[in-house]
This record gives C-alpha cells, sequence and structure tokens, in this order.
C-alpha cells in the first residue's frame, strides 16, 4: 500500500491527495468516518484525567484509531464537532448530533463506507481488514454493552445508523429491515472502547501506539491487588 | 467431522470413545481441557441469582463451551474440582489448585492442548478454530482485565500455566522464557468470560446456546436507561 497525503490546514473542506495501492479488491477506496468531539470528551475518565488530560488522551486514541484505518487502506475522514487539525487526516467539522451528521453523509456515498469510533486505541489494520474485508453488506464490530464501535456498510447510502443505546441491536434490525445481508465481526480490539478507568487496564496491557504511551507519560501503570487488575496513577491515591 | 461419543458414569477416569475426522492437519486431536467448579461457582453474581441457579448457570455456560470446542473438532475434557456428570465428555475429578493441576496433566501431553475456561458462553465453533488453527507454537485468546480465557499450546508439555492475576502477561512472558513463538488472537467472544452481572448483557445480546435461554427462562432481559444497557430479571428489582 502506498499513501501520498497533503495537509493543508483546517478549513471546513480540506484537500487530501491521496493515492492508495492496493485498494479494496482494486475497487473503490473505503471512506472511514471517524466522529470526534475534542472539547471535554470522556467525562467519566474525570476520575483520573483533568480535561485537558482528557482532550490529548482523546486525540492519542484518534490518531491511534487513524492509524489503525490508514494502515487497513482506508481514507479517514475525522467528522469533528469543533474545528480541529490532524496532520495527514481531512477534517470536516460539523456541529450537531451524530446520528443526523452520519446519515447526511451517508446519503451521498454510493461507495464502501467505514464509521469507527475514535475510542478505540486498540484497533490494528488486521483488525480492520477484518471489519472492511467481510462478504456481506454490512458487518458490525459491536461494542461492551450493545454499542457499535465500526460498522462496515459496502454502499453508504443503502443504510441509515441509529446510534446510542443498544445500538447493535438496532443495526442489526435496520439491516434485516433492508434486506442487507449482515456480518458480526468478532474483535475484541474494536470490542474494547476506553469510557472508565478500568478500561484503561486493556489499553496498558494490549495497546501498542500513542494512547498507551501518553497514559505511561502521566504516570499509569497495571496494579494487581487481590487478584483483579487495575491501574494506578504515581501521585494520586 | 464426526464424532461418537459413549458416556459411562461419573467415575474418575470416564471412557469416552470418540472417533475424529477432520483432525487438526489429520494429525493428533487438540484435547480441550476446561477447568470446572460446580459447587458454589460464580459468587460475583449472587446479587441476581440464588446458589443454585448460579450452579445452574455454570453447567448451561459450560454445555455452550463444550459444543463451541466440539465443534472445532477438539476432544473436550472437562477437569471438575467435584464429582460432576456431562452426557458425551469424560470429565476428570482433580480436588486442588488450578495451576497444579493443569500443570501435572500438562506433563503428560505431547500433543497439542487447549486449555478454555467454562465461562466463555459466547465461544463459537469458529473462535475456536481461529485460535486452535494457530501456526504459532502458542497462542492466547485473552480475557477482560488481564486473564487468560483460552490458550492453545501445539505440544502441551513444553509449557507451563500460571493463572490468576495478569495471568496474560505472565503467559506472554512465559511464551517468551522458553522461546516458543506466540500469538494473541483477536476474538471478542473469547475475550468475554461472565462473572458479574454487567456481563450478562454481552450474552443476552450475543449468546445464542443454552446459557443465554437460561437466563430468559429466569425471566433476565436487557434494560435500557439513559442510554445504558443493562439487564433486569423479571421480579426483582
Amino acid at each position: 500500500m502506498t499513501i501520498y497525503g497533503r495537509h493543508q490546514g483546517t478549513t471546513d473542506h480540506e484537500v487530501f491527495e491521496v493515492m492508495y495501492t492496493n485498494e479494496k479488491e482494486a475497487g473503490m477506496p473505503v471512506i472511514a468516518f471517524i466522529p470526534f468531539k475534542p472539547v471535554n470528551p470522556k467525562t467519566r475518565l474525570s476520575c483520573v484525567l483533568e480535561k485537558e488530560e482528557r482532550e490529548a488522551f482523546a486525540r492519542m486514541m484518534l490518531a491511534d484509531v487513524v492509524e489503525a484505518v490508514s494502515g487497513a487502506g482506508c481514507m479517514p475522514k475525522i467528522i469533528s464537532t469543533e474545528p480541529y487539525a490532524c496532520r495527514g487526516t481531512t477534517v470536516e467539522v460539523i456541529p450537531g448530533g451524530l446520528n443526523e451528521t452520519l446519515n447526511a453523509l451517508l446519503a451521498g456515498q454510493k461507495g464502501p463506507v467505514l464509521i469507527i469510533m475514535a475510542d478505540l486505541p486498540l484497533a490494528t489494520p488486521q483488525a480492520v481488514m477484518q471489519l472492511i474485508s467481510s462478504r456481506r453488506e454490512i458487518a458490525i464490530a459491536p461494542g461492551r454493552g450493545g454499542g457499535t464501535n465500526a460498522i462496515y456498510l459496502s454502499k453508504g447510502s443503502s443504510y441509515r445508523v441509529d446510534y446510542y443505546g443498544a445500538s447493535f441491536l438496532k443495526h442489526a434490525a435496520i439491516a434485516q429491515e433492508r434486506g442487507l445481508t449482515c456480518e458480526v465481526i468478532d474483535s475484541f480490539r474494536l470490542h474494547t472502547d476506553v469510557d472508565e478507568k478500568e478500561d484503561l487496564v486493556e489499553l496498558l496491557i494490549h495497546g501498542r501506539g500513542r494512547s498507551r504511551q501518553y497514559l505511561e507519560s502521566l504516570g499509569f501503570s497495571l496494579s494487581i491487588e487481590k487478584g483483579r487488575v487495575g491501574v494506578v496513577r504515581r501521585g494520586l491515591p
């Protein structure tokens, strides 16, 4: 795979020149929408991270996701609620609700689309490849607790998303209503979204990217008490 | 694959006649050790299940695991701390610590061995196949929180296990010490062990077997409050 990119600032519609060899079945490249909230994200981590740290951590997790989807040959496109710059990746700023924003984007996509959450720092190119190489019309990587962490649509405009709550079940039902074949992807790397302190254990054990490095730079490490694995932060109780 | 079995009671060393076609690479069948604690298991589920219900639930989860490993062509062998009968599967009763028991068993195994936990009701034959078809000498399916939910050893006697705590890291380190190649298996179905009430959400969403049916027969269903997915039991607060 070869990727050439040119980043040109942070306007709403940035230019990113990209050339893929090794596109999916030499067809259209898979556009990977990555919704992102740069301001005051991950509030459930407030117990161990200050606001600025949470914002930096969210950016690191996003960078890990961008690397995974790029490594799988997808064309990442960050959909941010606020102005945001990410080197080598286009950023579109769209304030508004997640479902409304994504469904408006999907309506114009006749080709294959991946929607992947920005808080999946265990994602690897292999895991993303498993998703986008599905032979079904739709493939879903479920998140823990009934969510949808990533969804591949062989034809973006044929589908609409419905996030929040048990979105995995909703997305499977929408596929059925529309007569679209659907595969469930078996990946703990895509299943593991990082929302709470306990989730940091997974990152410190299985992470390989920048978000793990960032946590370690803040003094986080694994702790084992009474056989249970947790995390501690140096200098904090 | 063809499996013929004859179950002969619950003595310590039961006879189980088995014939596999479609064995792994037409070589030795993979023996699947499944440690099991039939009495007062899963105490962290006491908040929603009585002792007898926990014992029945543990048996249902075990049955789901046996079905998954059998479906993958393995020869299941339950290693139980107490006398226990399971139709179509040999049961060896060995009271004692998990590590001591398994390491004594491994010492006599020159062929391929799978050790898989009994509380993985999302396991499917496909997920187990992914594990046992590894081309590395060892393959580990990590559990949530640093555990080891399943481990495949191409040669059982070449290895020793060390469960509890961050056993995933310990098992990876043991492989490295012994110069054994090691693969980490990316499967949420094998990653998801059922210990706590929150884990029942995963089973009600992704389960297909007897343990899910059992939960439903007890009146469990999904609940969605404030966007979070949980479980409720009919008649209980």
